[in-house]
C-alpha cells in the first residue's frame, strides 16, 4: 500500500482564495451572448433585469485571470469544503488494474452535489445587491436544492420552477427543497405567460429543463426586487466551479501525482468545467499536457453528435443566443434517468476547447451506466448519482484498458453527487425495466433545423 | 473566530487500532444474557447456534478494556472514516449562544448513519467463521443498508427482514439494500414459524423489531451457515461504535478542548455507547467528570419512564432476557417517525450506568425534534435523520441556557446520520400533520405487566 491516504483532505488554509478564469488563458475565446432580436453581443446593461450585476461583470470578462473569492462564500465553503479526493483502492483491487485512480468526491452537503458551489455564490452576489429573491429552473432537483439550501443562509426569497415529470417523480426533492424555504412550482405552470403558452400547444406536457428556464426567468424579470440564476452552462457558473479543480490540483500536486487522465460528465458543463479548469490552464499555457474526457449520455450526445453553433438556451426562446454543442433547443431527449445530463447544449467555454481539440468526448448509453455505478458503490460505499456515473464508467473502462497494456495511469474522475433520490432508477435497472434509447439521424436533423440563422 | 477549524479530520495514521471495551472500567458490569427457559446466565456455547464464534466473546468480555481492530476491518473504515467532528459555528452564531457546540458527523458514507461501524466489523468475523451469511431485522432501514453494504464487501450472503411498514413506506431503501446485493423481505412473514404465528394472531400487523428480530433469528438458526446479526442493543455492537467516541476524543484533545456536556440520541444505545465510550471510561476512572445526556422520544421514553427489569429482547420471544431499562417486550410505540428510537428496551450496558447515576436521560417530542431538525439543516447545511434530531433538540437547548447564564459550555453532540429517506416525516412536519402522542401510565403499566418474572 502506498503512502496516498484512502482520503486526501486539505487543509481549510490550502482551500482556494479565488476561482480561476479558464477563459483568460483561452486565445480563442468563448464566443459572446448574442441577443435574440439584433443578433448583436449582449451588453451588460441588457443582461441587468435578468442577472445579478457582479454576476454580468463575471460573465462577461473573458480576461481576468483569478476573481478573489469573497470572505463570506469562502465560509460557507468550509461547511462543506475542502471535499475529500479519493484514492479509489477498493476498486482498483476489484478491477485488478495497476492503474491508479482518484475521484473528487462533491457529494458530502445536504444538496448532494457540487451545484452549491456556484448557488452560494451566485446567492452572495444577489443579496449584495440588495435583490429579494431568485428564480431558476431545476430538473433532478440537485440546482434547486443547492440553491435552496443558499438562499435559506443568506435569507433570501428562492423560487424553483421544477420540471413538472421530476416534480411528480421526486417529492422528496420538493420536501428538501421546501425544508430549506424555498417555493417549488411543477412546469409549466399557469402562473406564467410562457408556461400558459406551452401548456396550450401541448396540454399534458410533461415539461423540460428549457421550459422550466423560459418560465423562472418571466417571473425574476416581472418581478421587482428578483433575478433568476442558472446552475450550469454560463461562464460564471464555470468560474465558480473552479474551486473543485483547484482543490483536485493541490491535492494531487501536494502527493506528487500528475493525471494522465482526467474525466467528467457533462450535461451543461458546470462540473466537468470547474473539475478540469486549472489542469486545462496549464494545457493552454504548453506547462503540461493531460487527456481530458468528456462523458455525456447515448440519449443526449450534445458533444458527439450536435453541432457547434449558436442556438437558443430556452425553449421559450426568451434567453440570449449562445455559441455551443446543441442538439438543437426543441430536442427532446428519451427519458433518461440521469435528469441533469439532458440538456440539449453545453457551456460556450467548453464547446470552444472542444470544438479546438483540446479534450475529448464519448457517449456512453444508460445500463453501462448503472452497471458502473452498481459496481461502485458496491466496493466503494458511495451510492453515486446517475450523472455522476457516467464518469465512473469510462474510468473503470481506462482502468481496464490499463490491465491489458499493464500500464499504471492517473485516472482521475469527478464524483459529482450521490444518488439517494434516484432510486427510482436504480429500481428500474435492478428489474431489467432500462432501456438505452439512443435517437436517430432523422431526429437530430429535424432538431438542428430549428437552429437560429446567424450570419 | 478561532483557530478551531469547522471540521476537524484526523489523519488516518490518528485512527483508533483498538475498540474500547467500556465494561472493563464499570465496578457494576451489565447483568448477563439469561437463557429464557432456565433463567440462568447463558454460556457462549448456547449462543454459538445464533451468534459468530467471536462476536459471542467480544459479548461475554466484561475485562479486556481493549480489542484490537483487525486490518480487513481498519482497511474497510478508511473509506469512510475517519469522519469529521465539526464545530457548528454557524448554528452557534444563529442561536447567538457563547456555548461553544461540536457534532461528530456519522452519515457520511451510504449506509447514511454510523451503523457501518459495526456491520463491517459483524460481517468481517461472519466471514472469518467461514459462514456462507447473515440474517438481521431492519426499521428504518439504516442498519440494513450498513449490513448489506458490508456483506457485499465480504460477499457474504445477507437476508433482511424488514418491518413491513417500513417496507412499503420506504422503497427506496429497500432498493439500496439491493443495490447492494441483500434479500429484503417484509416482516412479519410467512417463510418462518414465527411469522407465520403472529399473522395467525394479527392479521393485517404492519411488523415491528421485536417481531423481525424473531423472524431473523428463527432463519439464522434454522439454516446451515447462517448466524444472526444485531445492529444495537447487544454489547460487541457498544464496543464496535466506541471508534466514534475515540476520534471524537482524539480530535478534541487535539485543540484542548474539554466537553461540558455529551449528548446523544438513545433507542437501543448504539451510537450513544459509543460516543459516550471514552468519556464515560474518563469518569468511571475518576480521571474526569463530564455531564453525559441521553436523549430518547417521549413516545418510547425506555429511560425516562421504563422499568430496570429482565425483558424480553423480541416480540416472538426466542431471544436471550437482557436486563435493561425497558417499556415491556409487547410495548408498541405510538407511530414515530424516528424509527431507529422505536425499540422497547436499552443497551444493558447504558441501563446499568444510568441506573448507577453516571448519566441523565431526557425525552422530547416529536415535533420539537423537527423543529430542531430543520433549524440545523438550514445553518449547517446537512438534513439529519429524525433520529440524529433528538440529540440536535437537546444541544440546541443547552446552547440557549448559556445564552440566558453567559456561559462558554462546550457542547459535544452526536450527529448520527443524514434524512434523505425521511422525507415523508419532513413533509408531515411541514404540512403540520406530525402529533406528538406520548403513551399514558396506564398504557406503561399494561405493558410491563407481560415483564417475565427473573427472580
Amino acid at each position: 500500500m502506498s503512502d496516498i491516504p484512502y482520503k486526501i483532505y486539505l487543509d481549510e488554509s490550502e482551500m482556494p482564495k479565488a476561482w480561476y478564469n479558464l477563459r483568460a488563458d483561452m486565445k480563442n475565446k468563448p464566443a459572446p451572448l448574442l441577443n435574440p432580436g439584433t443578433h448583436q453581443p449582449m451588453k451588460a446593461e441588457e443582461l441587468a433585469p435578468v442577472f445579478c450585476d457582479e454576476l454580468i461583470k463575471q460573465e462577461l470578462d473573458n480576461d481576468t485571470p483569478y476573481f478573489e473569492i469573497p470572505q463570506e462564500i469562502r465560509e460557507f465553503y468550509k461547511m462543506y469544503r475542502p471535499s475529500p479526493l479519493v484514492r479509489a483502492y477498493c476498486l482498483e483491487q476489484k478491477l485488478g488494474t495497476p492503474a491508479h485512480i482518484y475521484y473528487k468526491f462533491e457529494g458530502n452537503n445536504t444538496s448532494g452535489s457540487h451545484k452549491l458551489n456556484s448557488a452560494i455564490a451566485q446567492a452572495y452576489y444577489a443579496k449584495k445587491q440588495g435583490l429579494k429573491g431568485v428564480t431558476t429552473e431545476t430538473g433532478a432537483g440537485q440546482w434547486g436544492t443547492a440553491l435552496s439550501m443558499a438562499c435559506s443562509y443568506f435569507d433570501l426569497d428562492c423560487k424553483v420552477y421544477m420540471v413538472k415529470v421530476s416534480y411528480e417523480q421526486k417529492p422528496f426533492r420538493r420536501e428538501v427543497m421546501r425544508t430549506y424555504g424555498a417555493s417549488v412550482t411543477p412546469s409549466p405552470s399557469m402562473e406564467t405567460e410562457v408556461g400558459k403558452r406551452i401548456l396550450a400547444a401541448h396540454p399534458g406536457t410533461t415539461g423540460s429543463l428549457g421550459c422550466a428556464i423560459s418560465e423562472a426567468v418571466e417571473v425574476a424579470t416581472s418581478t421587482p426586487g428578483y433575478r433568476y440564476v442558472l446552475g450550469s452552462v454560463l461562464n460564471q457558473v464555470l468560474l465558480h466551479q473552479s474551486v473543485i479543480g483547484l482543490e483536485t490540483k493541490t491535492a494531487l500536486d501536494k502527493y506528487g501525482v500528475k493525471p494522465d487522465v482526467i474525466i467528467g460528465c457533462a450535461g451543461g458543463g458546470s462540473n466537468l468545467g470547474g473539475l478540469i479548469a486549472p489542469f486545462m490552464g496549464q494545457k493552454l499555457r504548453g506547462e503540461a499536457d493531460y487527456r481530458i474526457v468528456a462523458v455525456e449520455p447515448a440519449s443526449c450526445p450534445s458533444f458527439t453528435r450536435g453541432k457547434f453553433a449558436y442556438d437558443f438556451c430556452d425553449t421559450g426562446m426568451v434567453c440570449p443566443l449562445a455559441k455551443m454543442y446543441t442538439l438543437g433547443s426543441n430536442f427532446i431527449p428519451a427519458p433518461n434517468h440521469a435528469g441533469g445530463l439532458r440538456y440539449h447544449g453545453m457551456s460556450s467555454i467548453l464547446s470552444q476547447l472542444y470544438h479546438d481539440g483540446y479534450m475529448e468526448a464519448t457517449s456512453v448509453p444508460q445500463t453501462k451506466v448503472f452497471e458502473a455505478a452498481e459496481q461502485f458503490a458496491r466496493v466503494e460505499g458511495i451510492l453515486p448519482a446517475p450523472e455522476s456515473a457516467h464518469a465512473i464508467r469510462v474510468a473503470i473502462d481506462e482502468a481496464l484498458k490499463c490491465k491489458e497494456t499493464g500500464e499504471a495511469k492517473n485516472i482521475v474522475f469527478g464524483l459529482t453527487g450521490t444518488g439517494y433520490f434516484d432510486m427510482v432508477a436504480y429500481e428500474k435497472f435492478h428489474d431489467g425495466l432500462m432501456d438505452d434509447y439512443i435517437p436517430t439521424d432523422a431526429e437530430l436533423e429535424a432538431s438542428f433545423a430549428t437552429l437560429p440563422k446567424v450570419d
